[in-house]
């Protein structure tokens, strides 16, 4: 990486390779193509990071991102609230919502129980979420986490919490992804497919 | 891609993925780490584009870009501004530099002509390189362009241009790259390196 002759762009480069996944060399690509921008585009650049940042909500209710106090999702009247999906992040809350396939509402943990990464019960939104799931109106928790270590252990964790709240509590199935070749998949996968098999619908 | 949620959001993914080579997935995973950065690191992050495109100068010589407004290499009385090097943009000048070969100046030409692009002769800094190279002090101009077809035209353009300004004009040498093996490289570049073969230097 050549030496940049200029305080001020190795400054804007520090701070575009601080994101995650962006090196030096790329970081000082998108930096100049910044620079030949004209002026309002820059700004407009810039400023869309401090506002978001300032101005989005974490949902009162299920920590999803939102616009407003409350989510769209949750002020949704048409959602059926007795149903609760619990996600990782935002991420998977958007990737729920694109299968079209659900119209409960979410919670949101904002993280993943995580030893090696010093990430325990406590820094998650756990409490908030049996605190839901005691509302007698509630029937099902659904347990939407990765399959990882990680989402294995944050699932088992979450399931002996909510133990206590009298709701049902349930986990989305795993089996292999459609487009799967049986000869290739992994043996987990494959024996778990096998022995959660479902009646044939045509 | 999954709808976003929130309309600040969305609007910040969007100017994320106006960065080349940055597409939409990315850019939401960038803008979701930015997200959950403190307000101060979200902050200098924007804040270091705007001030980086408000304050940095183009040297009044060179074109280069600098802090100041005649860069660090023009005003650095130790260089030798007979010599000037001809470059596509800072990109090179950093990765000249980077060499320590050279003690010349430069002259960044802001872009390479490119009909393609809609890029032309008058939207490149040549005129003030030809000012230049007419200075009696000066008495090498080095074309240092990609050896590409729109680095070929520019150069051959530029070669025309200063041929009236009584000045030595020369090319990078070009052949085959250090730790490149005969039986791989191209025939165009392998025939020009047995063309302009050197004595050789124990």
């Amino acid at each position: 990486m050549p030496e940049i002759p200029s305080k001020l762009l190795a400054g804007a480069v520090d701070e575009m390779a601080s994101l995650p996944g962006i090196g030096r060399k790329t970081a000082l690509r998108l930096v100049l193509h910044l620079l030949k921008q004209p002026k309002e585009s820059v700004e407009r650049f810039s400023n869309s990071f401090i506002r978001m940042h300032k101005e989005l909500y974490q949902c009162e209710i299920c920590n999803n991102i939102s616009d407003t106090p409350v989510c769209s999702i949750c002020s949704d009247k048409s959602r059926d609230t007795s149903i609760i999906c619990v996600v990782e992040s935002i991420k998977e809350v958007m990737s729920i919502e694109n299968t079209m396939q659900y119209n409960g509402v979410y919670h949101v943990l904002g993280g993943i129980i995580s030893p090696m990464e010093g990430i325990g019960p406590s820094d998650l939104k756990i409490d908030s979420l049996i605190e839901r799931a005691a509302d007698i109106k509630v029937n099902e928790i659904i347990l939407a986490l990765s399959t990882t270590m990680e989402g294995e252990t944050t699932g088992f964790y979450l399931y002996k919490k909510l133990l206590s709240c009298n709701v049902m509590v349930s986990i989305i199935a795993r089996g292999i992804s459609f487009g799967d070749e049986i000869e290739y998949t992994d043996e987990i996968t494959l024996g778990r497919s096998i022995k959660d098999r479902q009646p044939f619908k045509s």
